[in-house]
């Protein structure tokens, strides 16, 4: 920015963001209409990346109140587009996951809760990095599409009740500038910012509640459970202040979730919870979501098991991939190439790790590592045990899936010590840590 | 930065700009070799100005170790050129001021130091806001001009001894662009980038030996005294860790130095210094500084006072403003247009605050708004009293200069509350507050 351009602009800008930036640099409180401006500005290119970048990480250093959160958030929703189901006749409760190695419970949650009667618009993202994405997983059905109009989205939940689609650019357009420079200018860890990130696109998309499930654990984002707790609490609170009933779980994520690590692989194992099987786990996990979010949509007593035992989740499930273009019937792609670990002694699977069994499944072509890459359907992990289970010598531990054998020997690297068979495990801990509300 | 670039370059660069970012973030030192790298790549625009701006409000709000600072500073120098007068066959010795209202200190200084056989290579600015610049007031001067070249100064020094000239934009031209960057990022207040800015310039320049003149108070860029002492701490010992001998005086700016704020005019109370008379404070800092900058060039016993009184002082500014193409006897520019203000009733004058003098000061003309604008020589404010003096009623206090009566009405509300009488004044501090020696 030239001295020129500040000059000229400055005439009609109403802030200026070096008083910004010294506000929250200096421990204080940035005031609604400057917070307000900030992001409007940033969002009209007025206010630089460079400026932005050192917000962001005064930010991250000095927090923000909860008001703060709210005005930021409110201001990025007002960036762009902001949707509405209140023509629906429909309750409409949504899920968001901070993310996970083996996090498929979208893919029966869905269903699941719009056994009920209620609408569920899931707008899900792509993975990047070690955790998967919701819409990779199913894009692993022959002939399911991600994109829908806001018409044919509307239609869907009027019709079957649950939509899992791709979330258009028009949402907080101002979040996506920023996730990016936070990704480069290692402010990403803030949490007021990643509150605000994640709520301003669920607020933005209409819906009236939200159920979190924050993770915590070697295979989170945050691995910290205190760190998780803040971040859960922080957007629970901001939830409220922003008129979305909002509830949050804490939940494990130490060990990967149900036995399927990949694409294919999770929509097999997400179809046998909604057959009335699957990991219990998942079906756990599943369980207590869809109890949170029928009980925001004013159906706490609904009796959620029976809903996967009798079949009528399963019956959503096919209505919902066949009305985005999918068939459910289709046989699924399966790997190439497969390459399995076995026990080398006898006792008891002590330790099994998220995080090194993620980058593998990503290694072995499951996940991205830019934006633009295409994922491998058929990639991805298959466990035979899990943490606590008993194994004998020679016993299959897990099984490596991919396109191209080449691929093994970089993801068996990550998982030197990610595993451990000892003479017993320890305890192991709820897979729900707590339950966070307003 | 496109996720392509950044990938491509990775593969040929030793370190990740975010992993720098992190380790400051969190509280840690940034290894030396990281450190570089960072400096480096940041001048040849690799790492992206928001990285930076990120990386410096992390070091602003958690601070760099002694030893990251001087490697800093040792990576600005070596991103440009760096200059040396070890052929010179004199000691030399520098002075560098941060700044304050009525600060002509370098203009009798640098002549009198040279008096005494020692080298005085002032590489000065022009001046930004409200604090003048050392070449401005010297341009007052028909016929002077600031540009030298590299040769024309070494010749000056072994001829004259004192040169006051233009830095070269050769000199830390990673300084440059992290100081334009800090001004619009909220981050020029971090002390680590303060001095590292400075001394680079100063080290860079070759000189042998340093004094600083570290002010503090309301004219002052520091108005805290106890951020002003870390300030000189923290250069003193950068000087000492680069291998020049480096003292700093704390001294105060809460008043103007001398009776003029200007360019002419402070040309004119240089010479009467240099003449054997000038105000008492003024005398007293050039003396001070004077008797520093030649105990480090080996001459602790140098009979300061007698070279302003007996015109060895003189001669030797007059022989510098000659080498320059100025006419020491010519005579300055004089305003257009005056303005004097009395006293309203008899009393003790209290309380005369630097800083609003300045911007008066500023206002009539005297300096800048943008780097481009040029300053009115003749314009700004004669002091007729200063703080402590006694006053009649009617007596005149100040006098405004410009050469456009316009200017009064704007000056003047800057000196609203700026000045005080009373039926006494409080005890005036010590000019110089403190010595600070590695």
């Amino acid at each position: 920015m030239s001295a020129e351009s500040t000059a000229a602009a400055s005439a009609v800008e109403a802030f200026d963001a070096v008083d910004v930036i010294r506000t929250k640099r200096d421990g204080g409180a940035v005031p609604e209409d400057a917070l307000r401006w900030m992001i409007d500005a940033y969002t009209r290119e007025y206010v630089a990346d460079s400026q932005m970048a050192a917000f962001a990480m005064a930010v991250l250093l000095n927090g923000m109140e909860r008001d703060e959160i709210r005005v930021m958030t409110d201001a990025m929703i007002a960036s762009g587009e902001r949707m509405s189901f209140a023509g629906l006749g429909k309750r409409t409760v949504d899920k968001h996951s901070t993310g996970g190695v083996g996090d498929k419970i979208t893919l029966p949650l869905a269903p699941l809760v719009a056994a009920f009667g209620v609408a569920v618009p899931q707008l899900s993202g792509r993975g990047l990095g070690h955790t998967g994405g919701t819409l990779d997983k199913l894009e692993s059905i022959p002939g399911w599409r991600a994109a829908l109009s806001n018409d044919e989205m509307f239609a869907q939940l009027q019709d079957v009740g649950a939509v899992i689609c791709a979330a258009g650019s028009g949402l907080a357009p101002a979040d996506k500038r920023l996730y990016a420079l936070r990704d480069v200018t290692g402010t990403v860890e803030a949490i007021p910012l990643i509150a605000s990130s994640i709520m301003s696109k669920k607020i933005a998309e209409g819906t009236e509640s939200l159920v979190l499930d924050v993770k915590f654990g070697s295979g989170a984002f945050m691995k910290d459970v205190d760190k998780a707790r803040e971040l859960a609490r922080t957007m629970v609170a901001l939830g409220a202040d922003s008129g979305v009933a909002t509830t949050a779980l804490l939940t494990d994520m130490n060990a990967p979730l149900g036995l399927a690590i990949g694409n294919a692989n999770e929509v097999r194992e997400s179809v046998e919870v909604l057959a009335g099987g699957g990991p219990a786990d998942v079906v756990e996990l599943t369980v207590a979501l869809a109890r949170e979010m029928l009980a925001l949509a004013g159906q706490p007593d609904a009796d959620v098991e029976a809903a996967l035992a009798d079949g009528r989740a399963m019956d959503v499930w096919r209505r919902m991939i066949q009305a985005q273009g999918g068939d459910p019937d289709a046989a699924l792609p399966t790997p190439r190439e497969t390459h399995t670990v076995t026990a080398p002694t006898a006792g008891v699977l002590s330790r099994l790790e998220a995080l090194p069994f993620g980058i593998a499944a990503w290694r072995l072509g499951a996940g991205r590592a830019r934006a633009q890459d295409p994922v491998i359907h058929a990639a991805g992990i298959d466990l035979h045990v899990k943490p606590g289970d008993e194994v004998a010598a020679g016993q299959p531990l897990f099984t490596l899936l991919a396109d191209d054998g080449a691929r093994f020997d970089r993801a068996l690297d990550a998982l030197h010590g990610a595993w451990e068979i000892d003479d017993d495990a320890p305890p192991a801990g709820p897979l729900v840590l707590e339950r966070i509300t307003a």
